[in-house]
C-alpha cells in the first residue's frame, strides 16, 4: 500500500499539506518519461454504434462479448499499435455487462473504470443513457447510498451494508420510511444493485413519478461464507445471512435511520439466489 | 442489462415476492450443469506465505507484479486443469496492489472480489490484516461512508462525493465536526481512499485512539474531465474540480451535515496530482 495517505492522515489535522512536486521539479528538471496515451475504450458514437478497443500485442484472437451482442464481437488488430478495435453497429440504450476474450481469458475492459461487482470480476459495464428508468435525471432530486462496515456479532464476521436513503431524507427531520430489503443473486455483491442495477436511480425515477412511496432500501452481501460462491446451495451461507439480517442489519437500520416500526413496513426481494 | 430489478421494483410496494425457484424445480427436474468450481486466489496462508492463481488454458506465461513483490513472481501451469499458480514466501502484513500479466497484458485477479478502483482497472488489492493502522478492528466503533450522486450545476455534470462521517454521527443530534477535503491522486477514483487506501478504517483508528479528533472526510473525482487521465497536467481539469467543489460539493456538504463553520473548521489534502 501505498502509505501517504497513512502519513498524512497521522499528522494532526490543519498541519496537513499537499507535497509540493512542482518545487521538486524546479530543483531536478528531468524531463519525465512520457507514457503513451491511455486506451480509450468503449467509444459511444453520437448514431449509437460503440467502439471497443484494448491493446494486446502479443495476442492472436481478441472477441468481445456481453449482454448487447449476440454470440461475440471478432476485434481487428493494428499491426503497429497492437491495439484490436471493434464497433457494434446501433446498440440500443441500456446497461450491458461485456468481457474482452483474450486468446481465450475472459477478463474486464481494461479502458473502461465501470465494473460489475462480481465475486470473479471478468466483466464491464456499458451504459447508454437514453430514456430508462435505470439512467440518471438530473432535472429531479437524488437519494444518498450509505455504506456501513461493521463487524457482525451473530456471525462473527466483517460485513458490510448500503442503505438507500430516499431524496429529501437529510432535510427533514420528522418522516419515517418503511424498508425494503434486497438480495442479489449469486455471485453478484451487495453493491451490484447499484453500480449495476443502478436501484438508487430507478428508486429516484419511481419516486419522482410517484410510482413508489420513499422507503429505505438495505442491500447486503449474500455471501458471508465467502466459499458459498461457486458451490451450489449453501443452507449454511442462508442461515448465516438471515442471521446478520435479523441480528445485526436491521436492528442497526432501526437504530441509525428513521424507519416506520411493524411488520406492515418490511419487506424483502431479490432476484435468483436473493 | 438483466430487467429483474426494475420489475421487481416496478410492482407496488409489499406485493413484491421473490421467485420460488424450488418449486420450478420439483416441476422440471432437470440436474443443472455443474460448473468447475472457482478458482480461489489469492490464498493467504496461516504462516505468511501467499498463493496467486488462475486459469489460462492457452497462455504461454503467466506472472504476478505488485506492490509485494520485487520484479515479478513466475507462475507455473498445471497441465491437467490449465491453472496457473505460484506462492510468495512471508509478505508481511499490508495493503498491495497487484496484477496478473498473462502473456503480455496486464489484468486484474479475476479470482479477488476486491478491485482498486482507477481509471484503467488493471490491479487487484491483496489485504493482510495484521496490527496496522488501515486493518478494521472489530472492537472500536466505525464510521459510515455516505456516496452521493448529483449533477453538478457549476460543470454541468454527474458526479459523485463520498462523505465520511465518524463514530457516533448518526446517534447524536447536536455535535458539528470539521471538514477535511481528500485529493486522490492521477488514474484513481474518488473511491480509491476507501476501497484501497482504507481512509474510513484509518479515521476510525485515529479517532478511537484519540490521534484524531472526530472529522468530516469529503472525498471527489479528482478527473471531473475523463479525457484529463493520461493526458498530463490539465488546468481545465483542475478549474472545474475547484468549481465543483467550492460551488457544488462543499455547499451540499454543509446543507446536508453537521458541520464546524469557518476556514478554521476546513482543510483540504491529498496525494501526487490531488
Amino acid at each position: 500500500m501505498n502509505r501517504s495517505l497513512f502519513r498524512l492522515l497521522a499528522l494532526p489535522l490543519f498541519l496537513v499539506v499537499a507535497p509540493d512536486f512542482s518545487a521538486q521539479e524546479k530543483d531536478k528538471p528531468k524531463p519525465r518519461k512520457k507514457r503513451p496515451a491511455p486506451v480509450v475504450s468503449p467509444t459511444i458514437h453520437e448514431n449509437g454504434d460503440v467502439t471497443f478497443r484494448v491493446k494486446a500485442l502479443g495476442a492472436e484472437k481478441v472477441s468481445v462479448t456481453g449482454e448487447m451482442v449476440n454470440g461475440r464481437l471478432t476485434l481487428e488488430k493494428d499491426g503497429k499499435t497492437g491495439i484490436w478495435s471493434g464497433t457494434l453497429e446501433k446498440v440500443e440504450p441500456g446497461i450491458y455487462g461485456y468481457s474482452f476474450d483474450i486468446d481465450g481469458v475472459k477478463q474486464v475492459d481494461p479502458g473502461n473504470p465501470a465494473l460489475k461487482p462480481m465475486r470473479s470480476p471478468r466483466t464491464s459495464v456499458l451504459h447508454i443513457p437514453g430514456g430508462n428508468i435505470f439512467d440518471f435525471d438530473p432535472e429531479i432530486p437524488h437519494g444518498t447510498v450509505h455504506v456501513h462496515g461493521y463487524y457482525s456479532k451473530p456471525i462473527l464476521r466483517y460485513r458490510e451494508m448500503r442503505v438507500y436513503t430516499p431524496p429529501g431524507y437529510e432535510s427533514n427531520d420528522d418522516e419515517h420510511y418503511p424498508v425494503l430489503v434486497l438480495q442479489h443473486g449469486h455471485s453478484d455483491a451487495g453493491s451490484t444493485w447499484t453500480e449495476y442495477g443502478k436501484a438508487h436511480w430507478i428508486l429516484d425515477n419511481l419516486i419522482a413519478a410517484e410510482k413508489a412511496v420513499p422507503m429505505i432500501v438495505v442491500m447486503l452481501d449474500g455471501h458471508p461464507i465467502p466459499e458459498s460462491y461457486g458451490n451450489g446451495r449453501s443452507p449454511e451461507n442462508t442461515d448465516e445471512l438471515r442471521r446478520d439480517l435479523m441480528k445485526a442489519a436491521l436492528p442497526m437500520v432501526e437504530k441509525f435511520y428513521r424507519v416506520k416500526p411493524g411488520r406492515e413496513n418490511r419487506a424483502i426481494a431479490g432476484l435468483s439466489m436473493g
